[in-house]
């Protein structure tokens, strides 16, 4: 391999060599400060206790290396008018994007309280990991960031996500080598198998080998040139090594990598965007820094070694308040910038070294690529109605719920082509979850070989499969943090891979809605299918409905959790999640075919109020029923219908209400949630004092937590999932979980006082058909006839009596 | 690189090719009969409708790739009497791992009513995806597994966790090209980094190139060639191609390859092991199958491309009982296999396939390392006694929970160094989290280069850690499914990275222990530290409690959830998880200096108990309080005895209950979980009618979601994390969230009947306090000496008047 085999760009000068070193001291006494000092910011005075913060916290190790990426990236923004967003891996390393968004001026203007000067940098020291200040991580309160790096892993694919449709971005990314032992992020660098050079932006890796982590060597860091070399070759990417720790060579050998790379990109773009272009997959280049972990900080403390060495990842000198000793060295650390030579009297970055930042919406820090709601366009969106099914009356049309959402989707798809800012994501499980119309429009995008019979594949596709949650949470993340859209279609049970992600992202949501300066950004949509009732090919392990539990523990302006119990209800709801912001929507759905309930106008009404009764199903309009029929979810709506003709068929004076949820959030006190019912208001669905049989798609618990405030909470009987779970029928893996219709309706017949006795005989019947059932699947291997065939019966209108 | 340098074995006859071949239709035709029959096992007479099942469920597409690997693998155990576990990761493809166990025998003595013969394979074909019988995936009732590969990315890494320490076994892990998309499977190929070929087995991966996943193509098959071998020599492993279609020549060729790995294997083997080795790094091989998806399967399908493309991924002939021109092509496939020649006339194998298989022990399907709790020894452990804090007052002493925890576990360490049966594994945390003391007696494991500056890094260390709590997890369960012992230690924000995998792992116990031959294995332990409430050089990112939540939804008889107030509490509990089996215990427990406050005795008194009434803590044994003061977790316990001091202190006539929670499940009610408390002894802690102010560690819907149905559910005001976080000070945490002393003496003034007007000033007092704290700590950073200094009065004995 050869590195230099494309240079075109001439070699910076010594002098300016210089000012970027002079630069990069000013990044990192600016990052020691804030680290150590309270006070005496510019070192006027000799350095006392008092300006040493009581409490040291923060992470030194990986902010040099950062420091340095970052001035570095400024000259070539400046002289290539790049735009470029920095997506800092190690974002424990705050300091470093703090320090230089402070010196390039942006973060003043974002914060006036924190300005230029001595009192401003006083402040920004002050500030960081202060109470009532900023934390010590990259975070949304961070300009020019759109990545936290508290959780590692995420840094690639969301640099992914940020360059897909946005050919003229650069993202440099920085992948701490520690980081680089997770999983996810081992996984992301085959995202380039899905980055098109013509319409999609480029992403820069730039893996950080600074040797350690908290307390170890790293895994790529101990690896020989050779391994590490096949290793990334094998990724598809070309290495360019920038290694060594003298400060001068250091930046020439950086200056002139960085315009070999950006070179290199830049002739694969033209080359991609040229006429005749075949679509192969380029060699991205990528740089690798082996620099010092804790570069230029104290070389040892306390007789141990210190710089370049896993000792320097947080705070170096632990005691530079209450030990002279320590003090001492933090002060002559500091000093070896020679802040004298950085800052005027007036504490301000000399002209000549603030001339090296770029200048505007070049600089990093303001890019609005990172404040992503404010390049956000708001999609155009089909009528959905013109799509609804016709359900002239319940159970009068069959369909499967995510097909007729993929009629949508595909109308998404086609409406937003131009704007190119809408991307469907999901492992490999498009088709398997019938969204398949969306392959009338586009495909799915794949840069590697394409055989001649293949289908649906293309280099230009908008559908994005990996069998990689991680990847298809995190491209979609970056995505949407760059102000586009998307959905992401998941089996239900395997969403919990990202369960960790998702808690990082909620967290990014509702910091950011505390900073006024970040403008919205659009929802992140999930569609979870193949839900825990309707696993077919699969068994125990794909069944698993407690993701809704973990999202519910977000805060509540943050999470939607949505169970559509027909197609035009998903319609309705799938319409809506698109658009929202700032939110995570949760909808789980089925694929299967099944009976439809409402009409599109019955579907906005319900959808609308969140939840209510269904008149048509119960004995009475507006009637005082002795029991409430309730469900949340495709599946349990059915059987909640089934039992509930089961019961007004056997006991034709039994009042009952059927009442359905589809936002699950009503549920919840509006004192806790937006979305929540007022009291008055659930009590007018679940009355106060009768029984409620509770059909809930996922863990009873979550219908318990959610209504323990109610009035009838001690009325509320749940059925759910009690994992239960195995290869068998639809209707065996109800029974298994006592959520089928025979269950339900025998819960009733025991809930309502004085009926157990009364209904002596439908009990014993219901009981005989739980039995006849389970001999007939293990004689026939499918449900009875009756249970496939069950319908809603279709005079209906006639017995509820209305 | 050259495959054949070291080959040594000759290679097998053309007759035995021939014989293997024959079991390989014979491992085909057993697969494809249980995906589709009914009746008619041998295909005595020509199919009819009915012996088709009626609903046809099942994965084809990997099956005969894996029943082509099994067949291999049978030969070289034959040859070379080895003890092999086959791991396999495509578990979606359960015919192959049923067909192969059927037929070398171990199904049958396993499950004796499917026996051999023609019966015993109507009832095998019969029972698979179909109620009541067994579920389509490689699952725990499948003999010879300890992984069910229905959620990828975990293959390889519990192949490592199986080879560790087991020197004498070769794990050959089957890896499908989708799984290999997955970020988990995509790091635990690094894992040879921790693998010593001295002391420990081998891993021998086999990744299976078939080309697709359910819809799409594989990133790693259409990579060329020379990427491929680049990837691969870069995470450390020398390729082994085995390619084609053609059966005989693959055979060949596979048993040419085989053997030449094997040999690599010894000799490595023998070459570590031998006097002289300098512990590098051995260059392990791995095979690399590439074969067509659904070999030997319809090439078309109603004009449609089947074979070797992704449309053979689950049922090739979709309508074979419908339709007559399906089911001749099932039927023709079923004959290409030629049963006649296959079994005798009663439907047993042939003598001469038969003869094939390894037999007893050595045959894959009965090899123990696939039961571990057969090898299973339990541990040797210390009298954690011994090693208690001598706590003579509440408060008397003061300490890091965790610190004490790895005096203990260094004794573990050291008491069963000989047995090699217990690892520690955390992503690099192990000092991070106070754990240091196991150092004194071992190092982290290490296979890469070592500095002579490095520390604690040795080849033959027994703590494991990675930047990947993937790994961490998925090493641990391969260890402990094999038999052994272990505990990972993890941030708490971190561990619901492996949410997923610990649910797969709740769903292998739950069915394994319905397995009465599977013995149960020792419990997967969670040490969480560095918590939600002192994250100090962290913030908000590493602020999430909610893995109990989590775990708590799993089956009561698999989960544990214990929250140690101190360090000789986390001691007993730390002991007792390591006795106990079959379970999912997260101990949560903080490793900052805090007060102590129970004896040895006095910790395994309350820890037996659960929950208990600190008696020295409230205002009078036995007498009926006016408040419940109760608290789970370290800092809420201290939060909350502080509370109790403020108002025993301001109002000395108030009747004050303190009650302690260490095993969580004891809220709930012992109808719904083992350790829960009988009704009567629940009202006894927290009564029937009295306001319960609970300061819990987590998510405060929990502690609703466990006590909903107690009588004094209404009264529970649960303070908990309620996601307001942040870098800040550890005081100023319990402040934003409301679970600092102040806010829980405020909460019992406003609950208790009547306190309110009477206790006027010491609300005002409270709120007065929390100002000052708020104003104290963004002035000075640190939280006010008051609250530093804090600790339970020493004279308390006099106070609590007993």
């Amino acid at each position: 391999m050869n590195d230099e085999a494309h240079k075109a760009t001439p070699e910076i000068g010594l002098d300016q060599v210089d000012l970027m070193n002079r630069y990069w001291r000013a990044t990192n006494y600016v990052s020691v400060g804030q680290i150590y000092l309270l006070d005496n910011p510019l070192l006027r005075e000799p350095l006392k206790a008092e300006h040493v913060k009581p409490r040291l916290l923060g992470h030194w190790g990986t902010t040099p290396g950062l420091n340095f990426i970052y001035v570095h990236l400024n000259r070539v923004i400046r002289e290539r008018s790049l735009d470029v967003l920095f997506i800092c891996g190690p974002g424990h390393g705050g300091p470093a994007m703090v320090a230089n968004t402070w010196l390039e001026g942006t973060y003043s203007e974002i914060y006036p309280a924190i300005g230029q000067g001595e009192d401003g940098l006083r402040k920004l020291f002050r500030q960081f990991s202060f109470p009532g200040g900023v934390p010590s991580h990259v975070a949304p309160e961070t300009p020019g960031s759109i990545h936290e790096g508290g959780e590692l892993g995420y840094a690639l694919v969301h640099a992914f996500g940020a360059a897909f449709d946005n050919p003229d971005l650069v993202v440099a990314c920085v992948v701490g080598d520690g980081e680089a032992e997770t999983g996810p992020l081992a996984a992301a660098w085959h995202s380039n198998k899905f980055l098109n050079p013509a319409s999609d932006g480029a992403v820069l890796p730039i893996l950080h080998l600074n040797g350690y982590k908290i307390a170890n060597p790293t895994i790529l860091a101990r690896m020989d040139d050779v391994e590490l070399r096949s290793l990334f070759a094998g990724y598809g990417y070309e290495l360019f090594f920038v290694e060594g720790h003298e400060p001068i060579p250091m930046h020439r050998m950086m200056a002139r990598k960085l315009d070999t790379v950006l070179d290199r990109i830049r002739a694969i773009q033209q080359h991609a965007r040229a006429p005749g272009w075949q679509g192969e997959r380029p060699l991205w280049p990528m740089i690798v820094l082996r620099s010092p972990k804790g570069w230029t900080g104290p070389k040892e403390v306390d007789g141990k070694k210190v710089e370049d060495f896993w000792r320097s990842h947080q705070v170096p000198v632990s005691n530079a308040r209450g030990n002279e000793a320590h003090r001492k060295i933090l002060e002559d650390w500091m000093r070896s910038y020679e802040p004298e030579k950085l800052f005027d009297n007036n504490g301000r970055l000399l002209p000549e070294l603030a001339a090296l930042a770029p200048t505007g919406l070049k600089r990093m820090g303001a890019t609005p690529y990172a404040n992503g709601g404010l390049l956000k366009r708001d999609l155009v969106l089909p009528d959905w109605k013109g799509l609804a099914l016709d359900v002239p009356r319940p159970g009068s049309a069959k369909a499967e719920a995510t097909r007729v959402l993929g009629g949508y989707l595909r109308d998404v798809m086609r409406l937003n082509a131009e704007a190119r800012n809408f991307r469907l994501m999901g492992p490999d499980e498009t088709s398997s979850n019938r969204l398949d119309d969306v392959f009338e429009v586009t495909n799915r995008v794949w840069m590697q070989r394409i055989e001649p019979y293949d289908v649906q594949l293309s280099r230009d596709g908008r559908v994005m499969e990996v069998l990689s949650e991680h990847l298809c949470q995190g491209w979609l993340e970056g995505y949407l943090l760059t102000g586009r859209h998307g959905l992401f279609s998941c089996y239900e049970a395997f969403i919990h891979i990202v369960d960790s992600m998702v808690n990082q992202h909620a967290k990014w949501l509702k910091t950011s809605r505390e900073c006024d300066w970040r403008k919205p950004v659009a929802s992140l949509n999930y569609l979870l299918t193949s839900h825990v009732w309707r696993q077919d090919h699969n068994g125990f392990s794909h069944q698993d409905p407690g993701f809704a539990d973990f999202v519910a523990n977000k805060k509540a302006d943050t999470v939607r959790l949505y169970f559509p119990p027909d197609a035009n209800t998903l319609l309705w709801i799938a319409d809506h999640c698109l658009r929202t912001y700032n939110r995570i929507n949760v909808i789980t759905a089925g694929k299967q075919p099944a009976p439809q309930w409402l009409s599109a106008e019955e579907a906005e009404t319900h959808c609308r109020a969140g939840a209510g009764i269904w008149e048509w199903a119960g004995t009475g309009k507006g009637e005082d029923p002795d029991v409430v029929m309730a469900c949340a979810g495709d599946v349990p709506t059915l059987e909640t219908l089934a039992a509930t003709d089961i019961l007004r068929s056997a006991l034709p004076d039994l009042k009952v209400r059927v009442v359905n949820v589809v936002d699950l959030m009503t549920l919840q006190s509006n004192s806790e949630h937006p979305h929540g019912l007022a009291d008055e208001d659930f009590d007018a669905l679940f009355t106060k004092t009768k029984p409620v049989i509770f059909a809930y798609h996922g863990y009873p618990y979550l219908i318990h937590r959610l209504t323990y405030r109610r009035a009838n909470h001690d009325n509320m009987h749940v059925h759910g999932f009690r994992e239960e779970g195995t290869t068998t029928t639809p209707f065996d893996m109800a029974v298994l979980n006592e959520l089928d219709r025979y269950h339900l309706a025998l819960a009733a017949v025991e809930r309502v006082p004085g009926l157990a006795e009364r209904a002596k005989n439908l009990a014993a019947e219901l009981h005989g058909k739980l039995a006849e059932h389970t001999a007939y699947v293990r004689e026939h291997g499918e449900d009875m006839p009756e249970i496939q065939k069950w319908n809603w019966p279709q005079n209906s209108a006639t017995k509820a009596g209305d």
